[in-house]
């Protein structure tokens, strides 16, 4: 994995990826969303290495995704929780599961989400915020804080993806 | 990274995870939905080995998120589009994008996100398809298709995140 590199980028997107790290934290993220709080938890819903456990919580701790909290002191016991920035992650992971349930449930659907006060299905879908209306015609452009060398980039492809 | 192990798991979050594949993958997308087609054109935007780029771009027709197109028959040349499976990821791609602009663009923001048509900001959100609702109650439950060790998860799981 090569995505440490992509810390110094300044597209948000990278910066994003960087933050999540690993694909693993975002299964232990999904994880946490629904209760999982404890190592053993984790380790038994993921089928995970010790090892690997152990390095994926310390770096989403490390990158504010998970808040470790001692919940027994004598032994000492950690749980992990999710933070106000993993929360706002959150709609995204949502929309990803809704993608991977149109494309790779061939079999139907496994999972599925509802409203957790009425049980209505519920679909995800990213819209504009103010307009309510899918995004299909964006256009990505520099913001006030883009460097010269994010400029020249979007100069070159000045184009509507 | 151990993504690969995460094909066999019938949680279409993993299963979508599985086909973007590498963190590189959703950088070489990012790039293909600017209207970058050549691999030269994508090593010197991502500054990426060949051998790796290489690599991701193979994977990514293999997973069927990227078509190569021979655009030139002597000698041979192949350019890189994107397919209706990976236009259909790209919301999910602007969601995250516009969460690490929320959270990861201290100096204030390097790339924004504008109608093609009359260049007004958009700002993209996760929201029900059917209510228009941002999804802020939602209970991830067992779907039709769900094996008897997914149902059991649930049924030890069955809270509200």
């Amino acid at each position: 994995m090569k995505h440490k590199t992509f810390e110094n980028m300044q597209c948000p997107l990278a910066r994003g990826l960087e933050r999540v790290g690993d694909w693993w934290n975002i299964l232990i993220l999904r994880d946490a969303f629904y209760g999982l709080k404890r190592f053993d938890e984790f380790q038994e819903s993921l089928g995970i290495a010790t090892s690997t456990l152990t390095r994926r919580l310390d770096d989403m701790v490390a990158s504010g995704m998970l808040e470790r909290r001692l919940y027994c002191e004598r032994p000492p016991r950690h749980e992990y929780v999710v933070t106000d920035l993993a929360r706002d992650f959150r709609p995204v992971m949502l929309a990803m599961l809704a993608w991977g349930n149109r494309h790779f449930a061939p079999e139907g659907r496994s999972v599925e989400l509802t409203d957790a006060d009425t049980g209505v299905a519920l679909d995800p879908i990213v819209v504009d915020r103010t307009t309510g209306r899918p995004l299909t015609r964006v256009k990505v452009v520099a913001g006030p804080a883009a460097g010269d060398a994010l400029r020249r980039r979007f100069a070159r492809m000045d184009r509507v993806a």
